[in-house]
Parts: structure tokens; C-alpha cells; sequence
């Protein structure tokens, strides 16, 4: 019933978009992928099982079996939805603007040449390189869900699947400058900007290798991939509402795109979110955490807002750097890193990796000592009267440090704790960037904000 | 060390393609493709089996187990070709035209807006529309083949890869009056072309679900799939070098991108060949033969020499009109129709449908019975003395035709009489087609070939 409600809401918002914005075309259509997904995920789930799609839920009394890779029917299903949505993205171009087919309006430049119609070819390959990206991401998760992919080989896979949205960028804007700080400027003998030229491209490939590989690695709590993701998601639509209230003109068509981007990934991961949250009915697999980074690395690149995009990834980024140890096996790292579930009574506790049989490199052995007494881990010392020898150390993510700091706790609290400091952290960010962005630049693209 | 001289022969094309044309990029890209998938396929098998994957072939003694599904391998590695070739196949428009980056060399129309810049978006998009077709098209193959979907599930689904080509043919070119011939004209009040509007739009969708689908039903010998498309490709490129050779300029840019598009696709294809060909080492899967009928479509939509393509598949055509009495369950249709294999004598003999337990719908039955007078079907009577009660008939598909006609034969040998069929029909489909265009329209757009 509440589903046909708003199915009905989005067939009349994506009718009313035919004369006013896209975006509330895009708005319907993830209403509409929402209701589709909902309707979808729990009937597919007995096929996944069937050829082999599933995992033991660890934290549970029992472990039981259920469906893995269901993020794969989110992705397909957002990927069709921004097929549909093609159409109505466009429909003032091709119908309005155009009067009825983009090549029935030849346009003359000025050396006589004909260049083309009116209708915005630019962004339809903006949109095309965005949906491309993202499948093609959509289809390395599933390789890896079926293959299991080794880290060296999958590690670069995302950057590939990029390669269309650089060549776009490159086309399109080809802006390879930034903004250095007032502060920093008698380093670069008083410019204001620094051009990174091709350098600023493997910076790009860079944010499109990170974004995925950072939602993969803070996981393994029911709901936390997707709930996260969902945060983001709020986070960047906050900002761009930021820009298309306050910010100047010119930045409003990227802020759209953005928008119409997001819309129908919030609606795809809102159904998923209701099925994989605490008790979890299916996984989402590798697939929907590639699928999701890339969403905010798309559109940061081609939003032209990528270290604004980087900075609602905090969390991310201190999880990542934060699991660099353990990563980069200068600590050990047990193959799973899951918080450890208690039966008797139904908590979850920090995990912790063996330091005795596998020791620390040696150099790193203070720095253990230091975050342990500055509690970002938890170090238990081997029983010898001094305090010497480390026995072993709770795993380093964001999952098992908010286990040290909040003491055990039951799953659906700890991913709604998680979440919350994530929704925090990514809200000071946005609000200090721009607040702060007039002390380091001298300016901000954000003025009736920054004129404070 | 062939495919090292293989490899050497591609980068030099991919790097005079710089200063020529983007057709030799995509041939450098094609062999590159062929040497990749063909070190790749032996690869994966065992981790295809591992999950799976795996089929029995029926036409060998001991029905062996081999890899299935390994078209995917082909598919995405083609689909990652295509996206590692866009930044030479814009090199010129990129570097020459544009000076460097198309952002730099704004346009101003003559109505004095801003109409963005010399770079060929239009063509961008015509690239990434064809390349997202065939990606959406290759995960709707991974469906079917991991989930076996239901017919009534995927028939449609290619139709919805394809919006985005119908957007791009809407907003780029939105030509949709076919020509009348001479002597259908009086029907049309004379006119000489028909608007078919919003129906050739839907003649364009039925053609991207028909061309996915008749691939996939002329199957089921060792190397039939993959050896057809090849042959299929192949008529292609012929075709597109008579207009490249001897058609009006206007027509070069669809029948390069045309090129363009095939030419890595038979590269990977061959590659695929090699290892599917009797006797088989792995299959091909639906992926394939979705993902190969596909490639037609884009092209022959992109290219708007759609009513050309269908030409060439001609084979494919008769193929489904010969199995429509099967396919929509007026005669018997059992689950497999492949060609039964005597182990004692290692021929394939033509399959039968028993229409004893299943008679046929009654007003079939004469046409069966005209069609076996005909030999396009082998009956057998049920031995009463008088020929009234059909026992079996054969198969409806060509491969038992051709059996029925050239006797029982060994796998391959039937496998290359098809391959051989398909080529003589689709070469002659072509050069009737530019021979009695002159005698249908009054004119030809090959004019040197119908000066004749």
C-alpha cells in the first residue's frame, strides 16, 4: 500500500519534470527504483543461495545462511532506472529546446562551419560516461563476488572503468589547476594557483580507486555498507543544495547533475538498507560497496567538487589510513576482521589480531605502545609482570575502535553509532569548508555563507 | 611468439593512427584484444568450473565437462578495449582539431550564444551509447546464464540496453521516413518515402532484441556461435568497405564507426574461437551470443544501415522462421535440439521431435507434411501401412536441415558447412542489395557498383 503511494508520487513527480527541473525526474525514479528493488531483493534471494551466492552471518546465534551479492540487484537495478531516466533528463532538450529532435536546428559558427545542434551533447556524454563508469565498476564487483579476485589484480580495476569519465572531464573542462592556500602561496612564489596538468588526471584515477576500495573496508556490521553509503549520499545532496541556495549560477548545472546522480542511488540503497540492517536478510556483497564508492567518485569528478567530494569521506579516510598497518602487514591482519560476536549475550566485541606468534615489525612496536596509551587501541600485554611483550592488539578499523571507546554493544547499535558519527563528521566538514575556505583562499564559492 | 609479433603490429597501428585514422586504432586495439583474450581464456576455466560454470558436451564420447559461460570473459574484454581505445579514437578531434583540449576552442553561434566546443560531442556520445548497449547487454547474458531466467523474462530485456542508442539516434539524427520502392508506390499515393515516426523507433528496438536472440538460437555445435558472428562481422566490414570505397562522403563517418566497432569485436571473437572450436574447451554461453548479436545492432542503428544489417543476417532470419512452428509450441518442441551424436561412429545425426506423445496442433499438419515433400523436414510415419500418422519429425533448426540435406557429419565439418552457408548467402545478400536497389528506388547510394 505505502509502496503504490509512492509509486503514484513518482509518476506525478516525474510528470511535473517535463517543465520544470530534471531533477525531479530523477527524484521520481528513485522513488520508483526504491519501490522496484523492494519488490525485487527478497524474491531473488533463493537463486543467489542456489548457485552458491552466500555467506555465514558470524554474528549471529547459529550463523546462519543467507544471500550474498545482493547489492548486484541494487546496482542493475539503479543502472536500468538511469536508462529510463535518459529520456526525461533530456526532455526539455529534445522536446523544448529543440522543438522536437536535436538535428532539426543546425547551428552556424562563425567561421561557417556547422557545428552541431543546440541540443547538449556535452552533457548527454556526461551522463552516458557517468551510467558507463558505474557499470562497468557494477561489473568488476561481481567478478570479484564470483571470483574472489586477488587484491593486486583488482586493486587498479576500478581506475579502467574511470577511464570514460577522464576522457569527458578532459573534453569538457580539462581544468587541471588548483586553488593554492594564502598560506602556502611564498611556496610557489606567490601563485594563487598551481596547474597539475596529467598529474592532476592520475589524481582523479586516484579518487576513483579510493572511493570503492574505502566503503569495502568499512564493513562488516549488518547495515553498515549501505547505511554509510546513505549517509554520503545526504551529505552530498546537503552540499549541493549548499550551492544551488547560495552559490553562484555558473556551479548550479553541476550541482544538478549531482543531484540526479544521487537521487536514484539514495532510493536503490534505501530498499537494500531495509533488507541487509540488523537482523540481515541478505549481504550486499563487493559488488554494492565498488558500485557505491564510485557513485560519489563520478560525480565528484565530473561535478567538478572532488576535494569537497574527498572531505564528506572523512570517516573513510581515517578508517583507511587508520587500517594502513594492518593493510600494509606492518601489523598482523587475521583474515577477517569483524568485530567478535559474544552468544551468551547477544554483544559484539572488539576483535583482536595474535602479536605473539606474529609479531609487529620491530620499528612499529613503540607506535602500538603510543596509540594504546592515547586509547585508539586496545594492547593486551603477555602475563610477565612488565609490560613489554604485546600479546595482541584489537584489529585496526572504525568498527572495533568505536567498540574500545563505547565498550560491547549489540550490533544494530553499533552500525547506527557508526553511522551517526559518520553523519557528524561529514556535516562539520561541508560547514567548515566553507566557513574556512575564505581564511585559506581569500574567497569562497559560497558567498552569502562565507560573507559572515 | 606470434602473439608477441601480433602485439608489435598493434601498438604500430595504434600509434599511426595518431596522424591517419581512428579505424587503425581500433584495428591495433582488436589484435590487441585477440592476443589478451586469447591468454586469458585458458586462464579462467577452472575458477568458471570452480563456481559452476561448467556444461557437459553432449557430441563427444564421455560427455566431458568443460568451462561455460567464458563469452563474459570475451564481452569484458572487449567492453574494457573499447574504453582503453576512446582516448585514440578522439586523439585528432582532442590534439589536432582542438589544439588540446576541447574546453579551449569555444564556438560562438550566430545567434552569439556560447555553443561549446569543436569537439565532436555528438560523436562522443554516439561511442559511449554503443559501448554502455553492449555492457548492459553482457550483464543481462551473466543473468541469464548464472539464473537461467525465464523466456518470458528476457526476451525484452535487450530493448531496454538499446534506449540508449534510440536517445542518441533521436537527438543526433531522428530520421525516420523509410524509401518506398517504384512499385509499391502507387499503394502511397505515389510518395516516394513513408514516415514511419515513433514506429521505427519501435522497429529499431525489435531489431535489438531480434538480432541478440537469432544468434543465440542458431547454436549448439562446437564453435557455431562464435564462428557466425565472426562470418557476420566479417560481411560487415565488406560492406562497409564498398561505402568507404565507392560511397558518397556523407556515408564514411557511420561505416568508420562501424568499423571502428567490429573490428576489436572480431579480434576477441577469434581469440574465443580458437578455444571453442571442436573440439570445444570451453563455451560460449548466452552472454556471447546476446553480447555478438548486440554489436550488430548498435552498429546497424548507429550506422542507419539497419535495413543493410538485417540483410546480412538473412541466415539467422530463416533460421527463426524455420523454428517459429517449434519455438511457439505448435509442433513439439523438446528441451534440447541439438544434433544427436553416435558415439560409434563420431557423426552428428539430425535430432527428432517424438510427435506421437505430442501431436501437433491439427492444422500443422499438412504444411509438416507439404515440408517433408519439400525435404526442409525429415518425417517419419508411424508403420501402418499408409503414410497418415507422423512419428517424429527433425529438428526445426538449419543445423538439422543441414544435416537432413548433406547427411550425417562430423562436428566440425558441420560447423564449417554452416559457417560456409552463412558466408555465400550474406555476400550475395549484400551485392543484391546494391545491385537491385537501382531496379526498387531509382537509385543506389553505391553509384560506381550500380553504373553498371
Amino acid at each position: 500500500m505505502i509502496n503504490k503511494i509512492v509509486l503514484l508520487v513518482a509518476l506525478i513527480l516525474v510528470y511535473v519534470s517535463r517543465n520544470s527541473s530534471a531533477v525531479w525526474a530523477s527524484v521520481g525514479f528513485g522513488l520508483i527504483g526504491y519501490v522496484f528493488s523492494d519488490w525485487l531483493i527478497p524474491r531473488v534471494g533463493d537463486s543467489f543461495i542456489k548457485i552458491g551466492l552466500f555467506g555465514k552471518d558470524l554474528s549471529k546465534p547459529g550463523k546462519p545462511i543467507i544471500p550474498e551479492t545482493i547489492g548486484a540487484v541494487t546496482a542493475t537495478v539503479y543502472i536500468f532506472t538511469m536508462l529510463f531516466c535518459i529520456p526525461f533528463i533530456f526532455y526539455k532538450d529534445m522536446v523544448v529546446t529543440t522543438s522536437g529532435g536535436g538535428h532539426r536546428d543546425i547551428s552556424i559558427t562563425e567561421n561557417g562551419t556547422s557545428n552541431g545542434s543546440f541540443f547538449p551533447h556535452n552533457k548527454l556524454s556526461e551522463f552516458l560516461s557517468a551510467v558507463l563508469c558505474l557499470q562497468t565498476t557494477t561489473m568488476i564487483g561481481i567478478a570479484d563476488d564470483l571470483f574472489d579476485l586477488r587484491w593486486r589484480h583488482k586493486v587498479f580495476l576500478p581506475a579502467i572503468a574511470a577511464i570514460p569519465l577522464l576522457i569527458v572531464y578532459y573534453v569538457d573542462f580539462g581544468v587541471t589547476y588548483v586553488l593554492v592556500p594564502n598560506f602556502l602561496q611564498k611556496w610557489v612564489n606567490g601563485r594563487t594557483t598551481v596547474n597539475l596538468g596529467s598529474l592532476y588526471y592520475v589524481y582523479m584515477a586516484a579518487m576513483s580507486i579510493f572511493c570503492p576500495h574505502s566503503i569495502n573496508i568499512l564493513a562488516g556490521v549488518n547495515g553498515l555498507e549501505v547505511g554509510e553509503s546513505i549517509v554520503l549520499g545526504i551529505l552530498a545532496v546537503f552540499n549541493d543544495a549548499l550551492y544551488l541556495l547560495f552559490g553562484p549560477e555558473v556551479s548550479h548545472e553541476s550541482h544538478k547533475l549531482s543531484i540526479i546522480i544521487i537521487a536514484p542511488f539514495i532510493g536503490v540503497s534505501y530498499a537494500l538498507w531495509k533488507w541487509n540492517r540488523w537482523p540481515a536478510k541478505v549481504f550486499v556483497g563487493d559488488t554494492y560497496c565498488y558500485f557505491a564508492g564510485m557513485v560519489f567518485a563520478v560525480v565528484g569528478i565530473l561535478g567538478h567538487f572532488s576535494k569537497t567530494m574527498l572531505l564528506i569521506f572523512v570517516p573513510q579516510i581515517i578508517n583507511f589510513l587508520y587500517s594502513c598497518p594492518q593493510l600494509f602487514h606492518i601489523v598482523f591482519c587475521p583474515r577477517h576482521r569483524l568485530p567478535r560476536f559474544n552468544e551468551k549475550d547477544g554483544l559484539l566485541y572488539p576483535s583482536t589480531a595474535d602479536l605473539v606468534e606474529n609479531p609487529p615489525k620491530k620499528f612499529f612496536i613503540p607506535i602500538l605502545k603510543l596509540l594504546g596509551s592515547l586509547n585508539l587501541i586496545r594492547l593486551e600485554y603477555v602475563d610477565n609482570g612488565k609490560k613489554d611483550t604485546i600479546k595482541s592488539c584489537t584489529n585496526m578499523t572504525l568498527i572495533n575502535l568505536t567498540l574500545v571507546w563505547f565498550g560491547p554493544m549489540r550490533e544494530d547499535k553499533l552500525c547506527n553509532k557508526i553511522l551517526m558519527i559518520n553523519f557528524i563528521i561529514g556535516i562539520i566538514a561541508i560547514l567548515t569548508r566553507h566557513l574556512i575556505g575564505t581564511l585559506l583562499f581569500g574567497t569562497d564559492n559560497l558567498r552569502p555563507i562565507t560573507a559572515f
